[in-house]
Order: structure tokens, then C-alpha cells, then sequence
């Protein structure tokens, strides 16, 4: 795999002088053409081996392109913040919005290949890993990103000649430090588990390009014609959506779906419920003040019909919670900045971290209901959404992360009395809008919508949780109740 | 995930018979349109809880279709012959052709679940296991097989009620036996590790479709009408090929490749060579048949510049070897069959069994070579083409088998004399034609598909051997040489 980038590869300063001048210029207008359409964001990885002239060929595209449209993150040692979350955290936070390129100096890769040579993680992580970063990067293509991987190489030989020359030049001295020698000594290593890591993660559609670090208008001017070339291509293209073919979804043969089970008529008296209120809203506080709820972080997300009772219900946990350490975040549609950005995005910006509680008031399964129903997305991208939707919740619960998700069930006929109710009374009539009435026609879609979303998203490690919600009070203890013993078992 | 599996779902006879025969002749003129455009094969796979009626259906299916253009696979214990390859290798085999619908009762999932199930694998296993499921059958797909996986499901309280009943009834009692009652008590952890296969394994073009098993009339009515939308749903489509965006690759910026660096002045006199070719045919000789060879397989192949002496270089290798255990299968045109499956299906034919040796001459490798050159596949299909050859060959390797790929060079002159002489030459006179020359005027664009296969298929565990063949003698040597060194390697 790095033969070609072993071969010594040179350009005169001649050639490079003619060249980059037309080089800028290209590279310029594919930039401004993407700042202005705005169609797709460009994401540049940038990896190998050290010496190479990563940071050099970074500085270079800054230098060559528009700075303003172009971010660097330099991904080092994470922060406290980012040590409290996922590990995509951190990436998913800097990803560029549609129309700017970001460049990551040391990328998602970086962490798995260099615990796998300092044999800190067994081989089988790294194999998860990698699978990990295909599926992630697979949405990202998915969702539009072109991504363009660079993996700078140098012979053994050539790293070697690099430090010493480094080394000699007074100048440049200060920048070869004891590290980049024992770097040096796992060369081989680093170079077998870079390979490997190269080799399960090229694919068709991101794929690598392994560039010789040696000489730098080599590298320099193979990278931005690199860039420029797959900037031109995308940009030139029709704008064709990829397409998959999905075997389509159908309701139930004999009409009987997880909904219509559930019996609506559960309730709970007054006096009842005030005693339960009571009991599960003292015990969920004591819980959030047990040491180990430091140790976690709990997600409690809301979905359910129109008029279910989310906000009601949502208000009888959060009465029980310090406010320091919650957040609600009720999801609408999302801002011009959260839709230049994969759907999942600003669902990761509200992750907490450890000790944390975020209640979401609606949620990313809003992809698989209301963008599903009223067309807002293809059928291919919220039949992809299932997986992505289980891989994001999979890497939240691989981090300690509870997480919680509740479906509101109320019957037709409630929905209406619910809605007539609130045109009725002052206070509730902002809450009964036009668009409620029309979804309300929508009812059986919805309740399709909820059913696949239920069977594919159901898991062990995320359940969802059915809340019979005809009757408020029972609704709201099934829910305090459900939180409790989820958080109990977390501790287990 | 279970949970819409789990509500007793019922149709009645009355339904069930009148909905039946409208099913039945939808189902057969879907079949008929498939098998008379040939455009796409079906894949069926039927998984899940023993006792849910997976047997059933299958039978039900056949009895409904035309079963001449279904087969059947029932995958139980493997035998010798697939014993001896990798574990994919048995379903290779099984590939339903396009216009053919297979049915895979017991499919690739079985093996990797069940061991688990009883513990025997790790949990890293199955990941990685899924893993390679999920890029197997992302190819399938890309390849244009419609992929449908129904898993049949049962609580366990259905379970036990569907085996007792069995059991009480004379005329079934037979069917259950004692591995069915150990399957039942080991029902909790496989629901478990099945719900974790299915959620890896549910993407957007291979979705699972969960089928309660508990009536004979819902589960079948069920199967045959997701069966049907699915091909309906495909044959009614525009013929859109996946598509995917893809970078452009491009040559090295200063017109220096791999093939460029090779010394092709590298040569062996007579009688040098005569002494060489003895010691290393004897070498090779010995080696296969030493006791350990019995253990491996070998799969020597031949990829190079027309008239770059392969059927020469093939020669002296197989008059080492005893003809019992080595074949050599010349890559030409695929047949009529083989078109009608993904391009890796007729090499999966011809792997090795344990102490074989296959000697391909031309290879997989035309995917990304000729089919590349000649546009014979789309830009998308020769880019996917690279990370499937991959995979490909990392099953190979896992499976001790020894994948030693050659690329023997020469120069354009060389090429231009050999031709000519070949015209000269009475015997080599049929070994010249039109399309020889025809594709010499394209040598650059082979050069360049050379240059970005060897960059992106030379792996460690395969790495590619760049044969300087200007000189025979010295080529002959080089390869002989370099395969008994492998073979030595893969004793220790």
C-alpha cells in the first residue's frame, strides 16, 4: 500500500513555481463556488507517519485557500469537556457546515491506531473501531460530505534522514523532540497497524490517498491538485442523491399493531397519584444525589402525539431535579446552522457529560416520524436512519450514558377532546395550532411511523418504553417510575 | 425489536383463504417478469426461534412459486469439501444467478450467532463476524442481488406452548427432539444475542423483516406479501444503478510510477538460469510435499503486460508440482453463468481445499485492470471493487491460504519485439491478435490502473510481486524464488 510513496518522488522548483500559481487560482474558485452553493461540506483527514510534512502541507492549503472557509482542528489531547462524552464527540462538534471545508489534523483515526501500537488496545478493538469509523463515515457520504483522506508517508530510511536533517539546521532544531525519536523506533509497527487501518477503510466512496512526505513541492502540489480535483468533480455534477433500494415497509397483515395493545383506560385517582408523585419524584431525587450519579449521565427523550402530554410530564421530572444539572431542549425544526450540518449533529451538541441530565422534548426519531410522514426526507435516508439511529444510541450507552425513551400513547378520540379543550381555555390556546389539525389527519401514518420506528429501534441496551397516556396521572408515575428503576439498575 | 413479534397476531382461514390465491398468482408473475429480464437475483434468508415455523414457510413458498427457478438451500453441518475452505466459500457456491430466487434456510448468519449463543466465540468474534456480513452483503447489493432476511420470532411462552403441542400430538411428537428442548432453555441468550445480530446488521437495502411464528396463516400470508413488494416493488423500478460519488483518481504529479523505478535490464545468462530453475523446482517439489503443506492451500496469480510471459512463467512452476493437486484457471471473458453473478463468484469457485494449489492466470484483478481500461463497469464499480478485493483476499489469508500475486513487466519496446516475433513464429501465431494491439495503444491507461491496483491491493498479509520480465530467464527465477520463500514463511 505504500509502495508508490517510497519511490522518491520530486518536483523541480521550476515546475512547482509555474504550477501553483493556476493551482491557487482553481483551488480559490472551487471554494468560493462551494461557499456560495453551499451544497456539501468537504472534510480533509489528514494522518501518517511524523515527519512527513502533515503540519507543513496544512499550513500550505491555509495559505493557498480562503482561510475564512476553511477551519483547522488540531485534535490533541482531549479536553475535560470531551473526556465527559462519546469519543465522536469532539468530531462531531467541529464538523463543517455545508459550503466550508474543515481539515482534521489528527482525526478519528488517530487514537485507535496509536493505542493499537503502544499495545494499549487489543487487536479486536481496533477491528471494532474501524468498523465504527465506516459506519460514521458511510452517514456523513450519506448525508452529502466530501471526504477526502491524506496519509503522508515516509520510508523508515526517509523518516530517519528527516529528523537528523531537522535535528542539524539550528533553525529547526527546537521541533525535533524526544518524542518523534521513540515514534521512530515503533516505525514498523506503526507502519503494519497504519496499513491495516488503511487497507479496512478505503473505501469507494472515502477513499485514502497515501501522498510521499519527502520532498515538499511533491507533496504540496499533489495535494491540492488532489483537493481540486474532487472539489471540481462534485462540483460539477448533477446533484443526484445516492440511491439505495429499500425493500418497502407494510403495516401489519391483520391490523393489529403495538398501539391498539395498549390499554388506554389505565388511570390513576387523585389521592393515589399524590402519594406516588410524591414517593418516586423524592426517591429520583436522592438518586441524582448518589455518588455514583456522577459516574453517568442520563438521556430522557419524549415522543408521542399531539396533545400526549410531554410538557406535563416532563415538568414532574424535572421538579424533582437540582436545575444545575439538567437541560430540556425542545426540538422544532431545526436552524439554518443545525441543517447545513447531518441530521444527528445537533443532537450531539446537547449530549451531557458525566453527572448530566438532557431531556429532549422530541428527538433525532423525529427523522422516522414526522420527515418520514410528511415527505421531509427520502425513503432512503430515514430507512438509514434506523442503523445510524441505533449506532448513535449504541455509542451513548457504550459511554455510560442512560438512555431513556419514552412514546406518549393517547387514543384518537382523547387527541380530539384534548384539542378542543385547549382552543377552550386562555392559557392553552398558543398550544393547538393549524398544523395539529393536519397531522391529526395523518393518523394512521403516524401510527405506522411509530410501529416500524418501535421494531427497529427497540433495542436491549435502548428500549423504548409504551406510556399508556390517556390518563395524565398514570402516564406521569409510569414514567418517574420507569426513570427510577432505569437509574437503579444503572448502578447495579 | 420483538416486541410487534410478540402480540399474537392471527389471521383467519376465512381471511387467509380468500386472500391466498390472488398472492399466489402475484407472487408468479413476479417470479416469471424476474426470471425472463434476468436483471437481479433474489437472496432470501430465513433465520430465528426454532419452532416459529421457519420450515414451514419455506415449503409454503415453494408451493406457491414455480420451483424451478427457486432453490432451497437447507445449510446444515458443513462437509468436507467446505470444511476445507473459508467459511463463506459455501454460500458462494449457492448463489442464486440473477433472475433466480434463493432461499437460504440456515444462512451465514447461523454459525457466527449460534457460537455465541453457546459461548463459544467471544464477543469480539461476533463483532467481527457482523462485520463482515455487513460488507458482504453491501456488495451483494451493489452487485444488484435484492437481499430479503426474515427473522421468525416466538416469546418464550409461545415457545414452550408451540413444543408441547407438538409433542401431544402423535403425528408431530417426531419433530421435536431433545436438541429442541436444550435450544428452549437457552432461549434468553439467544434472543439476546440475536436482537445484537439483527441491530448490525438491519441497514437500509438488507433490512430484517421480524415475523411472529406463532399462526401458520399470518406467518405465511406475511412472508409472501413482503416477498412480493419487495420484487414488485424492484422489477417496477427504473434500472438506477447505486450510485455513488466518487474522487477522481490521477496519476503522480511528476510521472513517476512503481512500474517506471523497475530495473528491467535485470537478466539471468543460460547457463546460470538452467542451475537456478533446478534447485528452485526441487525446492518447490519438496515443499508441497512436506507433511505441514497439507495444512495450507496456495493461490499463485498472474496478472501482467500482454506477452509479458505468463503462461512461460506458469510453466516452469507447474512442472514442480504433481498434477493431482494443482489446477491453473485461465481468466478470459466470464461465461454466460458467471455473468450472471457478482464478479468475485467464478474465483470463489476455484479456491483451493486444504494442500491445493490454484494458479490463476489473469485474475479478480480484471475488475480493476481491463473492465477499468475498457469501461466494461462504472467508475463507482471498479473504485468498491478495490476494498472487495481486499476483503476477498483477508478471507483467504485468515484461512491459511497463501495469496502470492504477481505483476510481470515490460517494457513497451520489449512488448512491440515479442509481438512481432509472435507473428513470425509459426506455433505462436494464434497467441497474436487484434485486440493485442488494439489494447497496447492504450498502455498508459493500464500503466496508471497497474499503478493505483498495486497501490491500493499491495497489503501485508498480500503484498504484490513486481516482476522485472523483460528477461524470461531472470523472471522465471524471481517468481519461483519468491513462492517457495512464501511457502517456507507460511511452514513457520
Amino acid at each position: 500500500m505504500f509502495e508508490s510513496a517510497e519511490l522518491g518522488h520530486k518536483i523541480s522548483k521550476k515546475v512547482y513555481d509555474a504550477e501553483v500559481p493556476k493551482l491557487r487560482v482553481d483551488l480559490l474558485n472551487a471554494q468560493f463556488e462551494l461557499s456560495k452553493n453551499g451544497k456539501f461540506p468537504v472534510i480533509i483527514l489528514v494522518g501518517g507517519v511524523d515527519g512527513a510534512g502533515k503540519g507543513e502541507t496544512v499550513n500550505l492549503l491555509n495559505e493557498w485557500m480562503d482561510p475564512r472557509f476553511i477551519q483547522v482542528h488540531a485534535m490533541g489531547t482531549p479536553t475535560d469537556e470531551e473526556i465527559s462524552r462519546p469519543p465522536m464527540w469532539r468530531f462531531w462538534r467541529a464538523l463543517p457546515p455545508r459550503g466550508r471545508i474543515g481539515v482534521f489534523f489528527g482525526s478519528w483515526y488517530t487514537q485507535p491506531i496509536i493505542s493499537r501500537v503502544l499495545r494499549k488496545s487489543k487487536s479486536s478493538q481496533l477491528t471494532e473501531n474501524l468498523e465504527q469509523i465506516n459506519r460514521f463515515e458511510k452517514m456523513l457520504t450519506d448525508e452529502g460530505a466530501l471526504i477526502i483522506k491524506f496519509w503522508f508517508h515516509l520510508s523508515k530510511e526517509a523518516q530517519k534522514a528527516r529528523l537528523k536533517a531537522l535535528e542539524k539546521d539550528p533553525k529547526t532544531r527546537w521541533r525535533v523532540t524526544d518524542t518523534d525519536w521513540e515514534r521512530y523506533k515503533i516505525y514498523d509497527k506503526f507502519r503494519k497497524v497504519s496499513e491495516h487501518a488503511l487497507r479496512e477503510t478505503s473505501t469507494a466512496e472515502a477513499p485514502w490517498f497515501v501522498v510521499e512526505g519527502t520532498d515538499p513541492n511533491y507533496r504540496g502540489l499533489t495535494v491540492g491538485k488532489i483537493l481540486l480535483d474532487a472539489m471540481r468533480n462534485r462540483l460539477d455534477q448533477q446533484p443526484v442523491k445516492p440511491h439505495i433500494d429499500v425493500p418497502p415497509l407494510r403495516e401489519s397483515i391483520d391490523k393489529v399493531d403495538l398501539l391498539d395493545r395498549l390499554d388506554l383506560t389505565l388511570n390513576l385517582g387523585k389521592r393515589k397519584f399524590d402519594t406516588e408523585l410524591e414517593k418516586y419524584q423524592g426517591k429520583l431525587n436522592l438518586l441524582t444525589r448518589d455518588p455514583r450519579f456522577a459516574t453517568i449521565s442520563v438521556i430522557a427523550l419524549f415522543e408521542g402525539s399531539d396533545a400526549g402530554g410531554k410538557g406535563g410530564a416532563i415538568r414532574r421530572i424535572t421538579a424533582a431535579l437540582d436545575a444545575r444539572h439538567y437541560k430540556i431542549v425542545p426540538v422544532a425544526a431545526p436552524t439554518e446552522e443545525e441543517r447545513a450540518q447531518p441530521y444527528l449533529w445537533r443532537f450531539w451538541r446537547n449530549i451531557p457529560g458525566k453527572g448530566g441530565v438532557t431531556i429532549f422534548d422530541r428527538s433525532w426519531y423525529g427523522r422516522v416520524l414526522v420527515e418520514r410522514v410528511e415527505k421531509f426526507c427520502t425513503e432512503q435516508d430515514w430507512m438509514r436512519a434506523y442503523s445510524e439511529i441505533n449506532d448513535f444510541e449504541e455509542q451513548l450507552i457504550n459511554n455510560n450514558i442512560l438512555v431513556v425513551k419514552f412514546w406518549l400513547a393517547i387514543s384518537k378520540d382523547e387527541q380530539l377532546r384534548r384539542f378542543k379543550e385547549r382552543e377552550q381555555i386562555g392559557f392553552k390556546q398558543f398550544k393547538i395550532t393549524e398544523e395539529d389539525w393536519r397531522n391529526r389527519e395523518k393518523w394512521e401514518l403516524y401510527e405506522q411511523a411509530v410501529c416500524d420506528m418501535v421494531d427497529r429501534t427497540s433495542t436491549e441496551i435502548a428500549p423504548w418504553v409504551l406510556v399508556e397516556a390517556n390518563d395524565k396521572n398514570y402516564a406521569r408515575i409510569k414514567i418517574l417510575k420507569t426513570l427510577c428503576q432505569r437509574i437503579e439498575q444503572a448502578f447495579k
